[in-house]
């Protein structure tokens, strides 16, 4: 097929028109399918199912070190659970303070803790005139959210295939000291599933930023997240690089077993240098008495330890990868060589990342929903759910069935081709 | 026996050389005994071990309303574990949100949210020049920390068997707009097992405070935590008071079911008005997508109903009596008459608070420590660690063993004689 920006005006509305037609059997269907988060699916969740015997009323729940789970106590963590979380995230347990069932909770905490209290003896944010956060875009919303809701200024850093544009956050970073933290996800990055080359990652490692309680809020959310057996991203570990680089606090680093297990009542961690962790400990002291230790028992048993996980995740990858497999076949099928959009081919995570002509995606969306697709909102990749371009969409693959899969990805290509289709003929 | 101040100087003398030899001995014994802190023990947790039978590979974990508990989602908590936790606090299900493990957690993080975003639209705390909160002495460390650790100013209200003097409540709070709170135990309050009176919780639900966001963080830890079938202390319930006074949202009321199953491992809940709940809300969508929904149907599953929790309960209470009734007993064998210390007699809870001639307690608590049984350190029921008299020592009698509950308590005793007699010596 031709691409639509080598279409005459008659092409293009004749297509318009063969579109709308299909668009409208789309809409007798009374479709109510939601590809908007990135939710693990029902097979998914079944595969953990196991943990739910792992303790029982015969169990001993007791941790190797001798306490007992039941109680109060142990501040920062069992340390099986801290081995297997140190494993999962290439940290030393002594790095690490394993949390409640949410890092997304951690982050915010974490923000939270740096206005009211400031990080490692610097001014508390709130008592700053200005405080703000790079947001490498698109990104994670969830994170852009808690800055935003803290009153911090965003400021957009672009994406690459490599991870965020380097020389862009060493000049910001070095150059304003009221620039105080970057929201990462580092690997199969939110949305694009992009891994963070060597080189960022060392370039990260080496900032110099000009507030020395500027710190990188490394959200490893997808650490072993792979899709297929035979690649797997490798990014290297940025508390090791920092520590080499002279730089060993200038990292807070984040993770979760919430799509390892079961979102929502998983285990969530943060590795960070000792100088942080007990600036960390001396709020959480105050905060909480300690997390829930017998859900940190039940996951280090039903693990018994990393291989265990990684065997674990192989069955995720198992039902995962058909489903990245099909966006991409109907991506291809359906817009190949039109020229009207673009989308990564990431090897794990949970997101594609499409990139429609500029100006389309909140119509793209809006149509989609109107048809009975529930996409992640257009813009909600980018700051303040702003996208400059209006031309970033996330794809969700993981939730819906096969099926509701491929027929919302036809809907969905079929609702890009109409849009751009409708936006060249307007331009003409 | 006599009592002490009725002494001669040559008796007390005599007195001193017994009970130091009898001290002696005690530290021969080389004990390792802690009554520091309210911790069920190992009898208690194992009564809850049933719950870890109740959910299992075979197990359906979907709640009532047809919603995965494994999945994210769900920011408010589920509707049976509202509902019980509803009952158990005497509270409308629709006016409650369930957390995660740890109360304690919701009170920092309900302080934590009023410093960087105020209250129902009022200035954020951390931008006024001052902040004060109230709080009836002796009362509940880990409440004092949080305040302290946000810097807030603590003012002391002294309790009485019918809760905190409400004279001086109602007047500080009328005349001073920067007194935003008041830490309350309205229920076997932490340290002296007072129950406030029906009198007392009007008083509260009809305060005039001047700032108009203040609010009372009611702490209704001991709840259903009875210790004697016949005799239940009852309070009325804050938040319906508040309503009928006019003064719906004057009030956050906190519980959590950590003295029910097991400490950290159980779910925690705030129950308040519409108003606030939608405040609240308004922060928790940015902290977390959701707390554990599969602790909560656990919990929920477990108890089936109240009437459940309430049968359960009787359990602890049969554990915990005797240790109760041991301290009491010991107490006025060896202290009773001698009008040196005064003691609670609680109906519930987890204390028995002690008043040792003032002036004492610090070297009383030294004392124990130094024959091998730690008690709660003196000062830990006052704002700052300071108690003004030195005088009121907690004693937590749910942890050990009765065998050694015993021993330290006939060591506490010693101790509180000898220190008192040699404080009316000197003084001679």
């Amino acid at each position: 097929m031709k691409a639509y920006h080598e279409m005459t005006k008659e092409e293009l509305a004749e297509e318009i028109k063969v579109l709308r037609d299909k668009y409208h059997d789309f809409q007798a269907l009374d479709l109510h399918l939601d590809m908007s988060r990135g939710k693990p699916c029902k097979e998914q969740l079944d595969l953990s199912m196991g943990m739910m015997d792992i303790l029982n009323s015969d169990s001993d729940l007791i941790c190797d070190d001798g306490t007992d789970c039941r109680n109060y106590g142990v501040l920062s963590g069992i340390e099986e659970a801290k081995v297997l979380l140190g494993d999962m995230m290439e940290n030393n347990p002594d790095n690490i303070i394993i949390y409640g069932n949410s890092s997304l909770n951690v982050m915010f905490d974490t923000v939270s803790r740096a206005m009211t209290h400031g990080i490692m003896g610097n001014t508390p944010w709130c008592q700053l005139d200005k405080v703000k956060f790079l947001c490498p875009v698109p990104g994670y919303d969830r994170h852009f959210a808690i800055t935003e809701y803290f009153g911090i200024e965003m400021i957009n850093v672009p994406m690459t295939p490599e991870g965020p544009d380097m020389d862009i956050v060493e000049k910001l970073v070095a150059e304003d000291e009221s620039i105080k933290g970057i929201w990462c996800v580092p690997k199969y990055s939110n949305p694009q599933g992009y891994s963070y080359s060597t080189n960022t990652v060392r370039r990260f490692a080496k900032l110099k930023p000009a507030a020395s309680d500027f710190r990188i809020f490394w959200d490893n959310a997808y650490g072993i997240h792979h899709l297929y057996p035979d690649h797997h991203d490798h990014i290297l570990e940025i508390l090791a690089a920092c520590k080499r680089a002279g730089n060993p606090d200038l990292v807070y680093k984040f993770s979760s077993t919430s799509k390892i297990t079961f979102p929502g009542s998983g285990i969530a961690a943060l590795a960070t240098s000792r100088n942080n962790l007990e600036d960390i400990e001396k709020q959480l002291k105050i905060q909480t008495i300690g997390h829930d230790k017998v859900n940190q028992l039940r996951h280090s048993r039903f693990f018994g330890d990393i291989h265990g996980m990684v065997l674990h995740m192989h069955k995720h990858a198992a039902i995962l990868r058909p489903k990245f497999q099909a966006v991409d076949q109907i991506l291809e099928e359906q817009l190949g060589g039109l020229g009207i959009g673009e989308w990564t081919k990431p090897y794990g995570g949970y997101f594609v990342s499409f990139d429609s002509l500029p100006g389309c995606a909140k119509e793209i969306v809006s149509l989609c929903k109107k048809a009975g697709v529930v996409m992640t909102k257009a813009g909600a990749t980018f700051p303040y759910g702003k996208d400059p371009q209006d031309s970033n969409i996330r794809i969700a693959p993981s939730y819906p069935p096969i099926d509701e899969l491929k027929t919302a990805m036809r809907l969905f290509t079929l609702v890009v081709r109409l849009v751009s289709a409708r936006k060249l003929y307007s331009e003409m």
